[in-house]
């Protein structure tokens, strides 16, 4: 076993967590596999909320009360941007608009968006590397009350208040994985694999339902570690309880741990919750999984570890 | 007569009498043909600069400090496109980044230049008509002891200090004039023409060089009027008077009345310097038309009207 993990991550929730693994481990042992299903494109720009958000935890720039975008963030480029009658209804701080704008620029002279990434993260001093799942076009879309919405236009445009009745995770069924993400999740004395207190539905199952990724993550040698993001019957941020409703699933970490059953080896639910009913083939476990400071992310961190080191003495 | 003008502008220093114009003149009557040869591509964005300088002086926006881009700028994209290693040599604002990226968004959705332009300055409160001199990309390129450069590599990337040998407008000869340049030209009873005081090489003759242009204003029914650049064997701004020296062309006002010949009735030289000998077909007047404060502008664009509505006078 070497001290090498890979975790799968969504925005801010995930974000935390791979904070958190950052902390807990060598700068160079952690790879980020991270959603690109929110990506869109706005104003001619390409963006990818998921890679920023990942991406400014690693790099200590969230902002840490907004939840999203960059600390010590200015506004003026989208007061300028209102008053010339552009649309304002996505916002983007000045600071943030640099990602968008070189992001841009680099993939209209035909890098990849995982190449994109790397300049990025090198630039910022990010140990860690984070890939995209893919360097091809997938894009989370919702079947709602007012018809099929692309994410953005759910998330932010419609601030999640329709009701989501199906979610296709369009592009992704003939995706490419991004190939370090393979290489990653087939590598031989792997750690773990982290599956981050993400939105299943809009962070997780699109990463999954790349096909060459769901094989690789089924077949990977390392303990595959889930944490719940359903703490007492509430998403700790984000729709993903009130899309459990919607859907008619019980919101609960135990159905969040249905969902994964197949791949995961370990769920961690919250202690403050009861104990989930077993599942077969997955050890279900609790523990403080609510991160409100630096510590606790890197607390959490470290007994995922320990999770899935334990997996693995008792498999092996 | 009616009471319409048309004014052929550069940047910064045409901008100032554009904006005099629009304050001597009723809401609707000044239409201004910019000069778009300076326009250029950069980080994915279409920046026209200047358009932008016509556009803010007239929306009352102008940096009065710095000369170009918006008043009350902040800068924190710049700062964070630095960090993430983008390019930073052409120093964009919070707010004038919002121009860039609204055009260039509108530009890719297949809106002409002109149409932007015309959607912003109602949107900024702009009573004045701003038009590109053509929808048609036309650049302006210098060949320098240096090379062939571009001209923002030129003028900002290389800050002018490359020696010039010869001027190329790339585009021009084949460029259409934007259709309404050449109905303001033509219209019946226009009182005048000014040429603004910019920049000859840079800014006035790239707008000539379109050839259904200078024959619209060769062909004029108004008196154009030229307003000198060069005061005191020196350019208010910018590099003419470095560039004249390198074409081996006298800095004198008097040169670039010479360059006007057969197309402008008047020119209007500073009153600090002695009198230009007499071009053929051409009066040639002087006023104070240095602009230090607004009412400087002001009074400068009356005196231009006057010696226009005069020149009418003379010669009907």
């Amino acid at each position: 076993m070497n001290e090498r993990v890979v975790a799968l991550s969504g925005g801010v929730g995930g974000a935390k967590l791979v904070d958190g693994l950052s902390r807990a481990l060598p700068p160079d042992a952690l790879t980020v596999i991270v959603n690109t299903g929110d990506d869109f494109e706005h104003l001619g720009l390409a963006i990818s909320p998921d890679i920023d958000s990942v991406v400014y935890a690693l790099a200590g720039l969230s902002d840490p009360v907004r939840g999203w975008g960059r600390r010590d963030e200015t506004w003026n480029f989208m007061a300028a941007l209102s008053q010339l009658g552009g649309p304002d209804w996505f916002r983007i701080g000045d600071a943030d608009l640099a990602m968008h704008v070189e992001r841009s620029a680099r993939l209209s002279r035909g890098e990849s968006l995982s190449a994109v990434t790397a300049r990025i993260c090198a630039a910022l001093g990010v140990g860690a590397r984070v890939l995209p799942m893919s360097d091809d076009r997938v894009r989370t879309r919702l079947r709602t009350d007012e018809g099929w919405l692309e994410f953005q236009e759910y998330f932010v445009g419609r601030q999640c208040r329709p009701r989501v009745s199906e979610i296709a995770y369009e592009g992704a069924s003939s995706a490419r994985a991004q190939p370090d993400v393979l290489d990653a999740l087939r590598e031989q004395g792997l750690r773990a694999v982290v599956i981050c207190p993400s939105n299943p539905f809009l962070s997780v199952e699109p990463i999954l339902a790349i096909p060459e990724l769901r094989a690789a993550l089924q077949n990977a040698g390392a303990p595959v570690v889930a944490v719940t993001p359903i703490v007492g019957g509430q998403a700790i941020k984000g729709p993903a309880a009130k899309m459990m409703r919607e859907l008619g699933i019980e919101v609960a970490s135990a159905s969040v741990a249905a969902r994964y059953a197949g791949l995961v080896d370990v769920f961690v639910a919250d202690s403050s919750d009861p104990q989930p009913d077993p599942i077969a083939g997955m050890r279900i476990v609790r523990t403080q999984s609510v991160m409100r400071t630096e510590e606790d992310r890197r607390a959490l961190a470290e007994s995922v570890l320990a999770f899935a080191d334990a997996a693995r003495g008792a498999s092996g």
